[in-house]
């Protein structure tokens, strides 16, 4: 065991809901352990500046349940600047952190990479992202409310779409992966998904698209069609495309950015449980002398991933649910 | 009392929640006097081309709690020709119609009207819009789930407003009245609420909006900031004005389109109430000789009014919200 | 205007949804008229023990979304002690209140009574309660919200109801009126609706609830029967008469008792408005002179009501929804 | 590939969400290979009787996000009878079916393979049930969506218990385990769980109970205080325990019985997809010959499982939540 007096945890990038509910199982297992910890302010920037609160059990009481996240989070421009990392460990040596806790995605793993350069304490990630693009892990915090959020949205379009028998096209977050359109569009029994995972969309050449909603019109009348869009899978995005379809099949389509509400919100169970699991293990491995990994979920199981390597995207999306939705789905 | 023996009923315009509580109650009300319903499809459409199915109980079963109409909306350009409304009346009279009842906006009663004049059956309206501009009745059916639908939302872009201490535009629906964006923007905490009554904004003149930002940065270091924006407010809608203050004040501002979600889904309690009250009354009315007018509420009690007079939009929004939030919200 | 300078503020009595928006409204508009508001904890006991806290506008940031109430709540015994009010009395005095202000219902507004027996500055009362069962006022904040929160109950019951053909009893709060199961069961589609209102039920003859039962099975072969119930309305409750019925009627069926699930919960966009509206009007009805009187809302309008009169129940639940209810509702 | 042409589904037991979204994978993936389904209406009553109906795209349109089942479920007595089973073989044979699908849980799995002995066509198994107590499969259809239920009301509840600094215990299905309760329960910040899994407790000593109370009490002066507890776990259920309770620690302990709003409610993503998956799994390997199975999902990938192992409960609950929840979620 490695004896660990005090311990940092701090959420950066994107926030995502259940990071409150990560940070009080952080807390909470700490605590058991006479461990004590300290919470830093907006990411990095608070690890810089020295912008900190200790946390105590009651501090994470009645947070589970809470979106966004308590410590704030950002992006930390300075942190990329050529002494930041050395900054960053200087501010950890002079507070006496034994082990630093990142919330975040695969950028703010890269981040506290940079710090273990010249910091001697330990190091671990928790993935907490709506995006699902983290290597190591089945799933990320904030991963199942997204979906969640972005079905709700999908289920209220549909209605209005199908009292209208109307084409809409409703655009998701991911980054660059389709994680959420995936699962949002099988789950809101979208007749069609585009995203990056699917292929490059040629602006030149809408057929691919076009086919399945006239073969669809034609079979069944039917009266509403849905068109689920990862962000970054066109040009000029889901509003483009609904005016490039509108033009090529004559029929009005339209187009709904739902944007930053996929952030927010009480996070569903599943994130809940997600975020006490990899918190409670990341602080118990952690004095186990675990440092520079991971603390991630596999096949049920919580298990510690190389930090180094969260970010090779070799994660892929269902295969069977793909193959399900390009053969069945938009039938 | 007027003998119906047979009644239709159809929705027209954009779909609300609550017309399918609406459509059950004028079917459940009907069955209990004997009179026969049919439904016309795609609102005056289906009466046009005499699209229409039979109505009884067991039609409008487990349908109280539906988002959507399970008769289709539509506008419906045909009407609007020269010869429209008397091939509308000559239909109605084909399918010997007693009496009809168009649950929509104002724009769908000018319709109703229009064939009036080659009818002499009776014509009730039932306001039913998410944007609740239309005189003759406190509240339309739908008004209350698009409130709380664009709350949801705005609840969970505070979440991530608030972990990110950044400023964010929600732009809502309402078309040319701001019902909804005050409504909801006093019920979400808004910093700020841009909406057509409280006077037309200057693109050139930034500074009303911009100066309360600045002072409430100043005094408080507040975390997050928000501001709805009906839509048809500024030029460009939320997104051109997020990127003009972006410029402005140097903070970035970020611009949420809620967009269609806000008509769909499952209507709160207070539209199903309202739905039912107004589609019994219609009923009711009728039967007692009502023509030309539209079935609303006014101060918890329901009451006819002119069709003829349901769009001059005399009706203000709440004077005392509208003074506090100017006062006190942006404080 | 009168000169406050110093406010309290307490919630007392069952928890409501909106009583954090009414507290956020009151600090807001007393801070923006330079009045000091302290916060009374856990009702009347916190004045009795001087637990207070100061509250400025950061206290309330972010609150108007909250369930139940920053500043606790609680039944007060003590304050029913023969010297109670006195020592209530005293203890404003020495902390140099200027004006109480109580968000609860009758109950509390009768200890608000008793203390100004002994208290020469001003009080005035908030009604927050879902039981809606407070004269002088349309609406009480947490009516709206408790109504929706029993409405999703009844639609989940719904499903399983019809998914099984059963009958179904849900028994809902509303101390002894039937506000909530009237809205609630009409909302849901209920097609029975027990509550005081109706007159009580006679535990030896449950013919008039068997009796529409049968017809619908008969006429219908309706899939599923909710029965609404209101608490108070059969001795022993929901369970109680769920077993009674399914001995009279050979079908079994189940009872489902919402309890404390319905005081819970973010409170829907009705109700935020109304605390909103109601706890400003109360710190500018104080500054006006006000005292002895709730701040209700009637018509759509804020307005007075003697304090002493708020328990007489003469407030009717909606007589044209009642009567449809009994004509249609369980047709 | 064996030739399929005519496929039967049916529903049975307690009705799950999701099981409307498997119903439209089979019958979407059947469609895409030119095989005929027939859905049997109430369960295997539905069987017996020749009570069914042809399902084609258009009658699963719009059904994925709907609770409940539209071949609604039942228990089915008759087919216990002794000759129960080779009546219900008899039926499809007359009825031309190659093989027959059955939603449920293992009771509905035993039905299944009774069948099995006078048919000769394919029988495979799908999971719905909230309760997760199928082995074979990682996670039942209805599961995810019962704990956000379940959460939803525990939240509710935490707002009062919070507001009111009281003790509540929260009643939650699971039959005879403890999935639902420890999901929730960790999931809802609950200070104790109580479920079979534990161990079964004892009436005459409740200090393991009633310790970590006063702990927590004393040590943190903690306001609220929340027990899951699963049915089955305490003689006369939550209700007695919290009387128990109340009694012999002197605080005022109340109980919830959450009830069948457990089974109802639009499915969540997790349910929708997992149905939709294993719906088309099941297609799938009935075409490649298989029969007595179950389609399930192990880490992530469908599966095969023996029908007749499906009841053997070896499956535990997540060990490392179990542990954590007893060493640090009490504390």
């Amino acid at each position: 065991m490695t004896r660990i007096k005090r311990l940092a945890v701090l959420t950066s990038g994107g926030d995502a809901p259940g990071m409150n509910a990560c940070i009080r199982a952080i807390v909470l297992t700490a605590s058991a352990c006479n461990i004590e910890v300290i919470g830093f302010k907006h990411g990095f920037n608070g690890l810089l500046e020295q912008e900190y609160q200790t946390l105590h059990a009651m501090h994470v009481d009645n947070i589970i349940q809470r979106g966004g996240t308590i410590l704030k989070s950002a992006r930390c421009p300075a942190l990329q600047q050529a002494n930041g990392p050395a900054e960053a460990a200087d501010a950890l040596k002079q507070l006496d952190i034994d082990a630093l806790i990142v919330i975040g995605g695969d950028g703010s793993f890269r981040g506290a990479m940079a710090i273990s350069n010249f910091y001697d304490g330990q190091l671990i990630g928790v993935p907490g992202t709506i995006d699902n693009d983290v290597d190591g892990t089945d799933r990320t915090i904030g991963f199942a409310t997204a979906i969640d959020t972005a079905l709700d949205a999908i289920d209220k379009i549909r209605d209005t779409a199908d009292a209208f028998e109307r084409i809409f096209l409703v655009e998701l977050m991911g980054r660059h992966s389709g994680y959420i359109s995936l699962a949002a569009g099988i789950a809101g029994g979208a007749e069609q998904i585009i995203c990056p995972e699917f292929g490059q969309l040629n602006p030149d050449n809408l057929r691919p698209i076009i086919k399945p909603i006239q073969h669809a019109q034609l079979l069944k009348g039917k009266s509403s069609y849905l068109i689920v869009v990862a962000e970054n899978s066109y040009p000029g995005g889901a509003t483009s495309l609904a005016e490039a379809l509108t033009k090529a099949i004559g029929i009005e389509c339209r187009a709904c950015i739902l944007g930053h509400i996929q952030r927010g919100g009480s996070p569903v169970g599943a994130d809940r449980i997600l975020a006490t699991k990899l918190g409670a293990f990341a602080v118990e491995q952690l004095m186990h002398g675990a440092t520079l990994v991971m603390a991630g979920e596999v096949n049920g199981e919580a298990c510690l991933y190389p930090l180094a390597k969260t970010g090779d995207k070799a994660k892929a999306i269902d295969p069977f649910l793909v193959r399900w939705q390009q053969q069945i789905g938009s039938y």
